[in-house]
């Protein structure tokens, strides 16, 4: 098999099925299943994740226990319907659905999360999972390749690990789609090449993800759209947040050689994410080109592409909401110039983020006062959702921002000690919120906490951060700690 | 200026001064330093440290608060003397000597601690610091350039970075140490080229560090050695580690298609990481090469090299032990096709232990039972090192390996929870010590917190470990997590 794609080889494809494929209904397809496979399917930003065999399986009355792993979010089939019929094992990596998510709390499913970006080659060398069924969605095949849908994600990885191949070909999609994708997939160690990518919005690959054809077993023909993204309005405190981080921006880009010529972006999925961009739009960059190097395209993308503010996107998925998909499928070729969807393993890599001086923009559950970002578990025992590919631009960045509301409901986001750690003191840069900016590079770890305290956390909760960051200090040593009221409200 | 070394331009230097030079006195060059600079230095592993210079500050009478920022650690002229004369007011990004590190648990001089790999372009973009002086030693100097000495670390970045330049010109060792190096500098972003280093073992530079001519304000000569490493004669506990990373390690080259034909490993600095160097020598390799792409040499490659079983090693810095730089320098050459010096920027860059698929094994001080490393800090506030090189490899590893002893003065090194985290769940494969394995990967937390216990603790701390876990988990959650008894000794 070809370790990457190469050029257009091929040219577009015109026909939604070609050659003599092995069609079958969901039901057929979903009796290749073992009842304790693994399968590693489809599927980012909840998006391009199949669909129609999730369904037959939690259909079934089979006993299932599986273990899913994904590329990102995916939808309700597999994170819903799969996860009530009390068929899922084991998730990995990334969750972000009450019934899964509640289940996983309550001990019921296993749960591993590590970085996105590296999930292809770590299901290829059997590291975490030994893959035996792949369940991707497509909007064409062929008999060793497909084009997939909404998202890339690990899709060209794991159709190259799995022992067995089921395809949902959706027809509900448009084939221009294709347009949009540029499949290049990276070897394994050692002595790989670096991916030849040398800027952002550059094309190494082709639409088509290969596969050895002798492990294709089915084609389930669907034709539905995906669950998409409902982004909240904007709050008054997202709005505070934008336009600190817009100041910051503004100030960076004077202060930041590195950015003397170029603005490159990343920013986390979902409504707050969604509501930042906006803050770019604003932003005096002078003769600056604004890039887009993410994970995800959302609705505010399309926004400023509309608006001629934005060079290029390039991301492994199409996160939008319904109005954002009706708005793209309606015309896409006035954006596949502009947007690039690649596989997770290219579009979150820390090789590319370190290479293009990425400015990473990602929110979190809460920080606490020596810098460390808390993305993922309330009181350090509930999951909220996994890291998903925060780490991947953060620890990579040129400069790695958080953005989050100092408060919500009254409860301050900037605590003392936070007792789950996704990004540690070592990779945090910069924190925003509605009240301002902590800039903790060069900081120790006193200086780190007074940032916090006096130009983030909410007036409201100063004094008694203060208080603890006072008892603290009198303990001694290099961090302000103290165990006996480190996790009090 | 040049982005990058492009051949051996210019061939070997075969005089130590080249030029017409300001050679002055070291109390003559410290006069360049204002009293409260930033000085950015040459040193990594505790060698090729400048060492008259921050001397002659330390013995001035000067009310000095100057901000030193290095490549990774450096020696006693900066560390113990500079500390103890009250000069240092801040300290990046790496310490290990009780003078500056008590002064730091003191409140004394602030300390920020991020990781060493892109320290040379956080610097050179001004993110952390604004550098004013750059202090560097070096075997020979001319007017545009300089070799290093026993040490790159950030060398070439900081000389690219600091407004004025003064030169350590070390004749304590011998001009063949320029055999062992390989400057490429990496350019800035955005869009900077790949690092063309297609093996471990290559060479894609020259060993001239380039500066701008103007910038050289003094060359002070010096004829000393190192302060070596001293390392400590191995444990039964290491030993007893070192057979358990032997057993990990031939069942994983056994298992992963991306160690079939190459072991490629880093080890940590210090004496637990060179007794594990000899835990290599013994395993079965089969046909497979040993290969080494790490941060340090220390004494253990030495022997692997001498040996016949090591066929490259890569890092930025020779910290070996006096007897080690003896067995070095009396024939530079046995060596110098094997050994290859790098700046800190390449040696541990995420694209490259990435690309060459890297086996990274690194100590620490803790472990807590969801996989959390701590490195640094003991209680969470007194400091002990810095977290240096560790994050770069266990972050990009194939396989990330944590080794330590289960228990130091019986006390248990696996805890409930730590509350300084350097390395989070997401970046943690495998945990080694002296009584088994914990592989973490794919696994849930309740499954990684068991394996923690049952495989990595010692016997005589299992019972209380389980306590907490069981209490933990009637708590429900994802999580395991008691905040009334995660600090419980």
């Amino acid at each position: 098999m070809r370790e990457s794609g190469a050029g257009h080889e091929g040219g577009p494809v015109d026909q939604r099925l070609t050659g003599d494929l092995p069609v079958a209904s969901a039901a057929a397809a979903a009796d290749y299943v073992g009842d304790d496979d693994t399968l590693v399917v489809s599927g980012f930003g909840s998006v391009g994740d199949p669909k129609a065999v999730p369904e037959a399986l939690a259909a079934s009355d089979r006993d299932l226990s599986l273990t899913v792993v994904s590329g990102g979010s995916v939808g309700p089939p597999i994170e819903v319907d799969l996860a009530e019929a009390g068929g899922l094992a084991r998730r990995l990596p990334f969750t972000n659905k009450a019934a899964t998510r509640d289940r996983i709390n309550a001990g019921e499913i296993a749960f591993h999360d590590p970085h996105v970006a590296r999930m292809g080659e770590r299901v290829r060398t059997g590291a975490l999972v030994d893959a035996d069924t792949a369940v991707v969605e497509a909007i064409a095949v062929g008999e060793d390749w497909l084009v997939p849908a909404t998202s890339i994600g690990q899709t060209p990885a794991y159709v190259a690990a799995a022992d067995r191949l089921v395809v949902e070909l959706n027809r509900a999609h448009p084939l221009a789609l294709q347009r949009f994708h540029d499949v290049y997939r990276p070897g394994l160690p050692p002595d790989r090449d670096p991916i030849p990518l040398s800027a952002p919005g550059e094309r190494i690959g082709d639409p088509r993800v290969r596969f050895d054809p002798e492990t294709l077993v089915a084609v389930v023909e669907t034709d539905r759209r995906d669950a998409t993204y409902e982004f909240r309005d904007p709050t008054a405190a997202d709005e505070a947040v934008a336009a600190t981080l817009r100041d910051f921006l503004a100030a960076e880009m004077e202060r930041n050689p590195a950015l003397a010529d170029r603005l490159t972006l990343q920013f986390g999925v979902g409504s707050l994410g969604n509501a930042l961009m906006s803050a770019v739009a604003d932003l005096d960059r002078g003769d600056r080109d604004l890039v887009y190097f993410g994970e995800v395209i959302q609705d505010g993308l399309l926004d400023l592409l509309d608006a001629g503010e934005l060079a290029s996107a390039s991301a492994t998925s199409l996160a939008l909401s319904a109005d954002g998909q009706d708005r793209l499928f309606a015309d896409p070729g006035r954006y596949a110039d502009d947007v690039t969807l690649r596989p997770a393993s290219v579009s979150n890599r820390a090789a590319l983020v370190d290479r293009f001086g990425v400015v990473a923009i990602n929110s979190a559950l809460e920080v606490d006062l020596s810098g460390n970002v808390n993305s993922t578990h309330i009181d350090g025992r509930r999951l909220v959702g996994g890291v998903g590919g925060s780490g991947d631009f953060n620890r990579n960045a040129l400069v790695s921002i958080t953005a989050l509301p100092a408060a919500v409901d009254d409860r301050s986001r900037i605590v003392p000690h936070t007792p789950h750690v996704d990004h540690t003191e070592h990779d945090v840069d910069v924190i925003v919120t509605d009240h301002g900016v902590a800039d903790l590079r060069g900081k120790g770890p006193t200086e780190r906490a007074e940032a916090l305290v006096e130009n983030c956390a909410a007036p409201v909760h100063r004094e008694s951060l203060r208080d603890y960051l006072d008892g603290a200090r009198e303990r001694g040593g290099h961090v302000p700690f103290d165990p006996g009221s480190a996790f009090d409200p």
